[in-house]
């Protein structure tokens, strides 16, 4: 066979150890918090039928699903007539595609299994999703989402649990966020106030842009879409204000006065925000009356989160949404949940250099291979390690030291242990701390203390 | 938009918490060995260019290849004189595929990799794979695979780490196993004795079978292969063996001693069971001939490893192998490697029943809801429980005090607090045993110590 050049599919990525070691600090962080809150891990295929993905994400996301192809003969039962038409082959050689998200299919999996589950159901999921997009950077045709949600409950207290588990987890990830606190009744208030409550999403898709476009150009598009000088000057107000969440909140009583989604807009708000204001959060929270991310189906809090100091955007959102899995059959079913960008935290935390050192150093000891007698002798001491939960490894070969010291080294690995014939007859071990240089004799007992990362 | 009835891809399933908690256990077990032994994690994308994966798993291996639609017009550049053809279709409209296994990513990652990389380089991977086999009991298209193999290395310690670790493993499931060891090589010295080198791969194919058919059928197939009756005769008492570790090596001494080949795996064996022979295993060391696990790419130690007193077959398997990466450019790099079957593993642990119980209880403590003032009360003692690392929850809302436990009981919640008006004032928790119904009335600092695993 011919030899190939290896290459993985372009918007796609190798993790290697360093990485991945990386990967899993914020994984693991993640999930443990998760489970704290009682929030219970599910998977779905990475396959999920078109039927299922298509119509769910707009036009342009149907058009970015990745589409696998039939097995056996993918013209069976095609009608020729159709000749080679690229939509209609498209559609009768694929009916299966790859997850675009995990909302979707988590909604699918609620009603399917809608008499095993207990609810209200709290679930967390940590899998890849694809998305055919352009490659860029920064962005991936293959990421992973790690999602947390609960349904089956309309109670706000679990508003306040995931902000809790949202600073639970930048706290542990030692990385100062604050997390941005708005409410869909209040934007559809605010509509209303100006008079086009139906322009609701318009307004919403040109409020997300405030801030990365100068406030004119948002106004601008107001106009566009259709919304009158008039509406707009009484928009401009609310997406203009500024102070603290005790001055937000009395400028939207008088605001949304004349609105009933307003005003229940504003008591959940400030019920969730004065439950959180007892939970002594370590991140800042801030009622944004410009968050919108633009998704229609949320209905209740909007949540997102953003790192301090840096200029990578939101590394985290979500909110409440009314209507999960109707589309599925189920209708009545509410919800809250929120997505964790783990690419974007991983960046955040590489640029402000928050990964602890300690997470690279996997292996704790290494010990040097003398020769075949040896090698029994440290076999034994690497089990009484292992033992103790100790990460060790024995040099495959009587190699050179040199060697054998260069492959500590490079694996970071902070303890070799030297032991020849001197050493087993004695039954002692030579230690050598690679960061300090310092050399020691030690008894077994000894040595599993001195590495142990407990007592360093 | 129609309403639908949700189902998944045959082939596939969902994991439901319950699921994803036993296999968890499976996986953090596994992962948690590997990482003791210094082995690093590496992921791969799900997707791989169908260059890298064609050819490599033989013309059946192709056929269960699930392959990706291109994005956009699929018929961009296709010669339409070829028609309607549905070979030369499926290979213009697709040129990525999912993961088939994960050893031809790995070796595609070494030598991409290659200047990254601290050699002997050891790597674990679990992630899922994708084959568009035909669905069946215990046979999925969507499964996890578990590797570990280290690679830049001839030395047999590693056979010896690997049998360690597949030990350590199954010990810490609670599993009885027998570790079935071979050698590629003395399989290599029979069919020299025999008289047909070439027919190695056939006698393989065959004796793969024993066990599974008859005896007689098993001849009858190296017949059919082309061995005469003379060979097969010869064969016999090779793979009839039975007795003791030491007895077959007597027979195997005598038996290739006119093969070089055979004699270098009879001391490779030895080599290694010596060495595991002082490690004191749990498991069962078998040295069985008839292991050949039909794949030409081993070509010393072949590993198999079975549960005992259960009909599910291999639960892991494994071998060393000469040339990990020749087809993409890097030549002799030797490595050795076992793969852990996830699924058979699971069948294994639920028919023998060993998953302990405690896993199941995710959560500890559910505080009950009586309403706004006493939420914000437990609000505070489910924090302090969080903070000590005990997963706890507060009911949403106060609902009947019935519907509430009996949340609890549905997901397995050991200990519930009652904290109404009363025990507010005193600042104690009335806490309810779930299993015995014993109640106490405790402070904060006791309810900690109380539900506490480590002093239950």
């Amino acid at each position: 066979m011919a030899i190939q050049k290896p290459s993985v599919p372009k918007g796609t990525r190798d993790f290697t150890p360093e990485e991945m070691v990386r990967r899993n600090y914020i994984f693991d962080t993640i999930r443990s918090v998760f489970k704290l809150y009682g929030y219970l891990p599910i998977e779905t295929p990475a396959m999920e039928n078109l039927s299922t993905l298509t119509g769910k994400y707009g036009e342009e996301g149907d058009k970015l699903l990745f589409r696998i192809l039939n097995s056996g003969d993918i013209l069976d039962g095609y009608d020729s007539t159709k000749g080679l038409d690229t939509k209609a082959l498209a559609i009768h050689v694929s009916e299966k595609g790859l997850r675009y998200d995990l909302t979707v299919p988590f909604a699918r999996f609620v009603v399917q299994h809608q008499h095993e589950l207990v609810f209200p159901f709290k679930r967390y999921q940590v899998q890849p999703v694809w998305r055919a997009d352009r490659p860029q950077k920064g962005r991936y045709r293959e990421f992973y989402q790690c999602d947390v949600d609960v349904v089956g409950s309309y109670s706000l207290l679990y508003e306040v649990e995931l902000a809790q588990i949202t600073d639970d987890i930048f706290r542990r990830l030692n990385l100062d966020v604050v997390i941005h606190i708005n409410n869909r009744k209040i934007l559809a208030g605010a509509a209303e106030t100006a008079g086009y409550p139906d322009k609701l999403t318009d307004i919403t898709v040109a409020i997300d842009k405030l801030g990365k476009i100068p406030l004119e150009k948002v106004l601008g598009e107001l106009a566009e879409r259709g919304l009158p000088g008039e509406a707009i000057e009484k928009v401009v107000p609310f997406i203009t204000l500024e102070g603290s969440t005790d001055e937000k909140f009395r400028f939207l009583e008088d605001y949304l006065s004349g609105s009933e989604t307003g005003k229940k807009g504003i008591e959940e708000a400030r019920h969730v925000l004065t439950l959180l204001g007892g939970t002594g959060l370590r991140a800042n929270i801030e009622l944004d009356l410009k968050l919108a991310r633009g998704l229609n189906y949320y209905t209740g809090t909007i949540f997102e989160v953003k790192a301090t100091g840096t200029s990578i955007g939101s590394i985290c959102g979500g909110g409440r949404y009314d209507d999960l899995t109707g589309i599925f059959g189920l209708p009545n079913m509410p919800g809250v949940g929120i997505s964790f960008g783990a690419d974007r935290i991983y960046d955040v935390l590489n640029e402000k250099n928050l990964f602890p050192e300690t997470i690279l150093a996997t292996t704790r000891v290494l010990f040097i291979n003398f020769g075949p007698e040896e090698e029994k002798f440290v076999m034994k001491q690497a089990a009484l390690l292992r033992a103790a939960g100790i990460p060790s490894e024995i040099y495959p070969s009587a190699e050179k030291i040199r060697k054998q010291m260069e492959y500590a080294d490079r694996k970071k690995i902070p303890f070799v242990v030297l032991a020849g014939k001197d050493e087993m007859e004695k039954n002692l071990l030579t230690v050598k701390n690679m960061q300090t240089g310092e050399q020691q004799s030690l008894s077994p007992g000894e040595l599993v203390r001195t590495v142990s990362p407990r007592t360093e």
